[in-house]
């Protein structure tokens, strides 16, 4: 089966990480495609970044040529799900969903860990909204600063390592969720340092997108999440312009179409 | 003070329609200025339209040129209202939210009445999310095609007011919020039928407006809606096209951008 | 249009200065008329006295002669309002709740801080009966006796500030609402030192109810707030003696009625 | 030991049988002692008399001279029982709370069925707030007018019988739970008709407050229901006033107090 | 990879059907064990049989010699899974959480339905305890007596998607769940018969239970789910009694054992 | 009346104290029975050994040869309430639940207090399942090892003492339930350190299950608690082995039965 596995980002590296991640987990069979919307914020936080990210996915995920078994829609705390599913027959998966539902199999509660601060709201929303709050114990941020992130990367993985360690401890958290992708070993050091299991989106996504297809099961197409009726719909689809996924993600100039 | 009213569909017809109900319980000195998105859907229904329309709403809003102190988004059950609160300092007053917080003063519990089926989920979810759920007793749909909406508008109403009949003796509603708009008096017949107040998304959401700004209170900027950070994001902001917005709106012809 | 706030304490100058306070957000055209009830506690704090000013507000209330448009019951935590809602055709607005309802557009959470430790959990009910709790952060009391509270108001203020202070660091508050009255600067102080919106209950409540009558909205009569029907009620209205309310407030001698 | 057992309305012999059905089911050793308000509805819906009732119980029952144990407050739906906590040191038992939490041993799922449509948003409520609302099924209302209740006792008593009945087939219902009193045989019959336990609320209070004494357990001083500070009450202690208690209750003539 | 399926009743032919089910879904190198408890009920209805059956499953897998890497447990609504978690180290799936987590991929809310009206309350006790109610629109049972669903299979079936029918038009449910087994074409008749996706518990859980096992997860042992502290359990291990095991299942001769 | 105490562990001394601590509150004509179950743990932690005790308890109960009148389970979150409730017709009361049913009474939230950590989810199920847990302000271990608790038995009670004090003071309960026994004076060492009223389950549930007695109330049996049908329970009853019981409890050789 086909997957294609969404960025929610314009950074194509964040896109090959995140396919990387996809296929280390994915049966033999499964081919991962990694997606990357050709507008939007190079690293989505909040939440106008987040709706110009849903467009952005609905008109790539739209825009790929050729089949496809399901979607992964690989951001923390994002909008756009619903979206897809209505435009789509085959399940849409999101990792944020995906990893709390994951990790109710493991333990009593969980708690999900990120970076930035303003995140958590979003990821609270989400879990909320997806019915899978009433075991998570916290969504806790290290709040560092992006810019730390970067210029420091090992001080930033002992922050996040440190609130998993709180949300065990204070929380009661019994497994973690990982709310953020990109660091090596982050996983690794949770499990060491806190001795529970720890859960990335990404990775319980594709395994989740991967049950569904094998199990047969689509989206309910009778009422929510139906195909939208044809209409006029202005500007839909977005026009193919190459230059702009062609030009370098996040360049000042290109339109977004 | 003036105030943008944000139509969440590209019909400028109900855009005029929006601005005038609103105008209707602005206060003397209130300039209401409406507002209508350059892309999507004639008539917005479900989510991928709705998180279009999302984007083309922040769109519209921040390309306004001219001061304002306060914006309504007008859609029931709409997505959007989070990410304008992060582009903008002044207060944004979702009308769904609008009209069942209001609503909330009138009676034990209210019920919401609409048009379309589908719409039920959402308006349910941006209730939920706005933790402003407990007291709605029912959200009811008549369930009527759109298209009998347009040649039977007699029989339309109809369906909505036994709605409410059954949301009041049923589901032990004691307040109707309209969650659909642009019905010639709807209102009068739901309050002559049921005996119970009718709140109009649109009149409740102005009026709360005014409040906000008149109270000087602003989004709060410290976290969920603080203001994006400074960066790279690629197409936005849109690129100016006044043959889009000129354009016969849901034409095939022009696109998004 | 004329708005009674009444008062729920026998405290004269708390009375006038809640008139005051009201006077300062209300619309041109709005008269705020201040009203003392006969009997009962000069500050209140607790269940017991709050019941006895919830008869109290009634019986002020339907004692005042002349038209009014809408009542505010200007107390934090208290009973009452659903009574008046049954004996007035006009609407009806608690401070607590209009303040709470004002809150949730400005911010994804809200903390409420007051004085007394033992209103915290009135106040937590009152938001839960109105199904205004799932939103809310946090109730925090300074906890400081009221004796302080009067010997040393710089301090006493200082506490409530530091309480603002750990809601928005640690509840994760976004805005705060006040829940108490009559300490001068209080708002500001908070505002300048957490960096977010301050809301109080009475200015919510006027707006609120100003808007409230614009859109010519009621209480709803067909179930809860039915007026009471026509039947023996021994002792009310309760006797006109015009020596109870001329007596100072609060004094030992003259009797309920 | 001593129980009071406070009636809610002035009439004198409503007081005599709920205070016949409190000894039918007490100890050998209690005492049980019927108290009648001195002002308030001969018979309280809603929620203005019940305010009133919640005072004229508190003063009733401070006014009580004797040593007592417990009291109960024999009330659907009604306000006080936190008032009373406060003046108290003894336990307080609300029957509406004391059958919730008593059909809660005997089934999944209780109803409440009661006379007047207005009484179920109050029981309803109180039960929310006593945290015992998540395993009601329904709470239902015969809703027939009190005059037929007077004038035609059969049908009164059938039309509670077969909300029962719909309470234990649609909504579910192991226990029903009488959320009003004074009807001859009606336990027994709902008994025989839907097969399911009946739970009386002023049997269920009674026995619960003497497991309270016997188990020397008292209402917790030391923050909700403290008891008030010390200070000026105007009007309270209500004046004694032999002839108000003596007059007929619901007289038009003898003041409050 | 080995899977332990783990029929809840002592019907041999049940758990071959169980165990069919489960390799229908496999993937091609899992093997499918099917386990039968030793003592029990035949068909387990209800707590009783439930918690016997919660024992006799530990028994029999802890009984199971040979390696495995998850086990499933075969019962709607049964009570047992976190015992299993803390006796073993690999991932345990219950199929009523299995089949509720996998709906929630697939629309807005589902609905269980099941065969026996008394299974419904432990269904939803279950779903509840797991924060998996939220997006449950109902469960509904058929309520056909037992007999008849083996005199009479067709009327069964009939009546259980008759019961799928109201969900999805009444609970308005977008996706079913079944909540029964071994009803040939079950699946098949309520998916052509209401349109939306059927999710088989069984299913489910065996595609999860690989999930888990792919993603190198398993049961947090740090809190709730750690391994029993060593200590004296009387009469545990139950004793091997082969006879017991081999004797005919239900016969009421052979002791527990 | 007689009431079976069924103590859940195998350790005889436990049970006699439990019997003692009933007998302390029963009234006059009250017969306490306490009851050992014939396997199990000795003391009884966690889901794997509450299971095997839920069938303990069951079996005990069962060949209790002689009359009763209620049963209360004596065990803080175990498993077994429900089956109880099925193979009996007289009342079954959980101390758990019997514990935080009265606490309700007294004051406005409660906490409960325990030794070991992993008991906490535990006694967290029960309540959230009893839907007892919307006033519980906590439940709290202080995490001693058993071990510790029986080599320093004045330690271990401070220690929960001071979680009984973090819970008055954080966590803002106002009454402390006991959520262990068999310590002397904790009762007291509580009450006098936090001045709040101290709960103890065995009590409360002696004195509800004789308050059910005295009503005349017994277990629906309408649906979920309907006797089991007649049917093949394959080593049901257990059989009858004198040498088991009389076995020194938790001794390695005697086998279940």
């Amino acid at each position: 089966m086909r997957i294609l596995v969404a960025n929610v980002n314009t950074t194509q590296s964040m896109t090959d990480a995140i396919a990387a991640q996809a296929r280390r987990v994915a049966l033999p069979g499964t081919e991962i495609v990694g997606i990357t919307p050709r507008f939007g914020a190079d690293s989505v936080e909040g939440n106008f970044e987040s709706y110009l990210a849903a467009v952005a996915v609905m008109d790539a995920v739209t825009r790929y040529e050729g089949d496809f078994d399901a979607v992964v829609q690989a951001g923390y705390g994002e909008h756009g799900r619903e979206g897809l599913q209505e435009l789509l027959d085959v399940p849409v998966v999101d990792i944020t969903e995906a990893a709390a539902a994951t990790a109710m199999y493991l333990g009593h509660k969980f708690s999900v860990v990120t970076t930035l601060d303003r995140t958590v709201p979003l990821i609270e929303d989400r879990l909320k909204l997806a019915g899978l709050d009433t075991r998570c114990a916290s969504v806790r941020a290290s709040g560092l600063a992006v810019l730390e992130l970067e210029s420091d990367p090992a001080r930033a993985i002992e922050a996040i390592v440190t609130e998993a360690e709180w949300a065990v401890r204070e929380d009661k958290a019994e497994v973690i969720v990982l709310g953020c992708g990109g660091m090596a070993d982050l996983e690794t050091r949770i499990r060491e340092r806190c001795g529970v299991p720890v859960v990335d989106g990404v990775a319980a996504a594709v395994a989740t997108a991967e049950s569904l297809v094998r199990l047969g099961l689509t989206t309910s197409k009778i009422r929510t999440f139906g195909t939208p009726r044809p209409k006029k719909v202005a500007g839909w689809p977005l026009p193919a312009q190459p230059e702009a996924a062609a030009a370098p993600a996040g360049a000042a100039g290109p339109p977004l179409a």
